[in-house]
């Protein structure tokens, strides 16, 4: 960054300005293969702060990245091309659940497991868990609207947060939602805010709800044909009431081997594995809900008996360690996500495996099955022309079967140049209206979530918003269902004093 | 209607254009004080002939009211000033649950009961039961995120819908949402949609989420004593684990007293009431939760044992019957909606209580106290200057205890004024944006929702956006804490070829 604008930003902000190299390298990446060049690394000490930065970063036409643990998989927070990293991570203050309501206030930075135990005392808990629970923070959930196992009984992210105080691209201030359980004010713009990855504003505090917290939860394992028709399986156990089920994961037979091998295990290897987790007050309970799973399993044609293994805490761990069992084996490859209906889930799995035989690569398929979601994991260099290929058309089959391209990992980079072709081009126009009239400048987080092409304001956005042609370049578009965008209509750049 | 006019609609519509004074006069009114004179009742045939319809109004820059059963509260579906009815409560198809997943496919003019009925069937249900759900349509539902008592359990109907298809304020067909279990792909314009009120577009088919439908309703009663602290029943209701609860309701001594006289029900009168809702699987099942919900309320410190009374149906027929009890005793009075957060719920109803003194009028107060969630009821004309008084003064208290002014009613006319008050002058703003974005001309609905004031389009509002100064006027806003509104930003009025 140019020294005086590196010295203009430190008059700026209260907080820390850091430039050195390894810094910049360490944030210029999250879980993804696109990695970034961020100028600068800015650590604001609250909202005035942040308030400031945005107030700075409008003068000088430069691009701001908030960022939380960087654990995204699409390249939501990597700082693109010189772009200035916002490092939330260290907001990690959590409020009083007191003689409140089932919600508590937190700091964008906060790791969603630390709040795990930071609740436990108070018999309440957040529910969404992503894989990266250990390290992942409320900021970044937010961002995503990440979900993870237990959305099965609790739903997404979305579903559990109240209020969110930000600084818009605008420099205002706001809070959206409010403390309460429900709420009918009209159009809800707090859920414009949650899932649209630091492109609209920055998170400053996140009221969250809680559910209570179950006394119990138990790991059920079931080792399953390899044939299983995985739509019916899904539909049964959704289906199913008072089974207390609050996760239904896949792992089919090469990703079950990963986690198996020398760990003891009790199933067999070679088996594609159905992990459930069941919540329940006492072990009566618990009993009951496993009998009424059991049920379930039969009446959807899967005969074998669920065998009761370790708490759920080992399984969660082990699930947990799937990913980086994979990350070991495989190194760096494409690990994707989508979801479709379950009447589709059977045609979906034989599209996976398709392409995979068509690119002679090997997928390994897991995921979150009671909710017809699931990750298709291709080993191969994601940044390579055949990923570009088989995501193009793992996104086309996808769309055909009436699915969604991300079910819980968002957009950001790799996916943004196929958001048109699931969400059409009016809905586009609709989220471009809704960024210029919070960011009309383009500073939050450029070359993000809404795709290239026309851009927002008019070519008003700062240099950043191209993206790199390096690494971090969009995955192709080709070979995907093609809708031409339409261009949003040119408008001047608007006066900054409003 | 002019009948030139009158002639071109009905030329564009292949459905009925009716202009007879006494469908006018039925369709032009809601369950609320505000009457509006509609210019014609049109009940379009399919999404083609509203895309039609809307392009019509646009050119005849006439303003269009989409309207279903006509059960909204605070003159939501009201047709102001000569403004057009689109009448959907014809629109009654619902598709099959068949093989498919969790959700199912329906017009906007379904009824909630029927919908319930229809999917007995497959054991499943939509969750969302507003009082008025005997009549209420799925469009209607959307439109103002209603919610009813079992979101105790399963949140407003802003959780249950996955896909909304749609004609904009533009005239272009969209759909919004995908019909999955989850899905992270940005800011959810879905959400963006249901609350609206029908100002953002008109919606053609609704794709609801549901959930198994669980084979026991219990239904619990227990009189409470007269200063029971409300926010710590409601709290340790909605903290405890394994209850099953799906409904906590609450009325007072005056509520319950119309409800009880001559039903020879077994508890006493003069005390308020706390009717609770247990779900379960079989009677052993039941039998734990309400030892549970016991258990619960000792530790609140409401030390008397809940008696076990009728079956939920009978239950919920008495409470559904609250509303039209209270019309008969009161006739047309103030039916408001308000929700606070647990630990200022005392607080409320001690606001509530005093209002109704300084006015000297008689309150009625019930609702879902599980959810914070209270409609004071006033013995008032709702149209007079002490109704007028008793709103300020009931959303000045209800903003200073950090609630919301609508919990589950929503905004249209009565409360429009106040959005302000509680959104903010930037949430304002961002709703106009996108208002302005769905519907430039302002064609959909006006005069409702959105604060009076700037106008969205810089002036280019249709006539009736004004509403009329007779019986439909808003609220006055004084009394309120006041916030002034800024001016949104003026532009020209956009070309119609888009």
């Amino acid at each position: 960054m140019d020294p005086a604008l590196r010295s203009s930003l430190q008059r700026t902000v209260r907080g820390t300005v850091t430039t050195r190299p390894t810094e910049l390298n360490r944030l210029g990446r999250d879980a993804s293969h696109v990695h970034g060049a961020p100028g600068a690394v800015v650590r604001p000490i609250d909202a005035e702060d942040v308030a400031e930065l945005v107030g700075w970063a409008r003068q000088h036409r430069m691009a701001l990245v908030p960022r939380g643990a960087g654990t995204s998989l699409d390249g939501e927070s990597v700082a693109l091309g010189g772009a200035v990293v916002v490092d939330l991570s260290g907001w990690k203050g959590i409020g009083d659940v007191g003689p409140g309501d089932r919600s508590v206030r937190v700091g964008p930075g906060v790791v969603n497991r630390a709040l795990h135990t930071a609740l436990e005392p108070a018999g309440l808990f957040f529910p969404p868990n992503p894989g990266s629970w250990e390290t992942c923070t409320i900021g970044g959930n937010l961002g995503t609207n990440a979900s993870g196992p237990r959305s099965f009984r609790y739903g997404p992210t979305r579903h559990w947060v109240s209020e969110v105080e930000a600084v818009l691209g605008t420099g205002e201030k706001v809070r959206l939602g409010r403390r309460v359980e429900k709420r009918s004010m009209g159009p809800d713009l707090l859920q414009l805010f949650i899932g649209s990855e630091g492109t609209l504003g920055i998170a400053t505090e996140v009221t969250l709800r809680l559910a209570p917290r179950p006394a119990r939860r138990t790991g059920l394992a079931l080792p399953l044909p390899v044939d299983a028709s995985l739509g019916r399986l899904a539909r049964a156990l959704a289906r199913a009431p008072g089974t207390g089920l609050s996760a239904v994961e896949y792992l089919d037979e090469f990703s079950a081997e990963g986690l198996v091998v020398g760990r003891g295990a009790r199933w067999a290897t070679g088996s594609p594995l159905l992990l459930l987790e069941v919540e329940g007050e006492d072990t009566a309970e618990s009993a009951v809900h496993i009998v009424r799973v059991s049920a379930a399993l039969r009446a959807s044609g899967i005969l074998t008996e669920p065998t009761v293994i370790e708490e759920a805490d080992r399984l969660w761990s082990l699930r947990g360690e799937n990913g980086r069992v994979l990350d070991e084996r495989l190194g760096p490859h494409v690990r994707d996500d989508v979801a479709v209906p379950f009447d589709r889930l059977d045609e979906l799995v034989a599209a996976v495996r398709t392409i995979a035989l068509d690119e002679e690569v090997r997928v390994y398929l897991f995921g979150h099955l009671g909710e017809g979601n699931l990750h298709p994991n291709y080993a191969v260099d994601p940044a390579s022309r055949t990923a570009d290929r088989i995501r193009a058309a793992l996104y086309a089959a996808v769309l055909r079967l009436g699915g969604t391209i991300s079910a819980e990992h968002g957009v950001g980079r790799v996916k943004r140049e196929f958001l048109g072709h699931e969400l059409g081009t009016t809905a586009v126009r609709l989220l471009r209206a809704v960024k210029d009239a919070c960011d009309p400048d383009g500073i939050l987080n450029p070359g993000k979530l809404y795709p290239s092409g026309p851009p927002t304001t008019g070519g008003s956005s700062p240099s950043p918003s191209g993206g790199g042609g390096g690494p971090g370049r969009p995955a192709s578009p080709s070979g995907a269902p093609s809708r031409p965008e339409r261009s949003a209509p040119k408008r001047g750049r608007r006066a900054r004093s409003r």
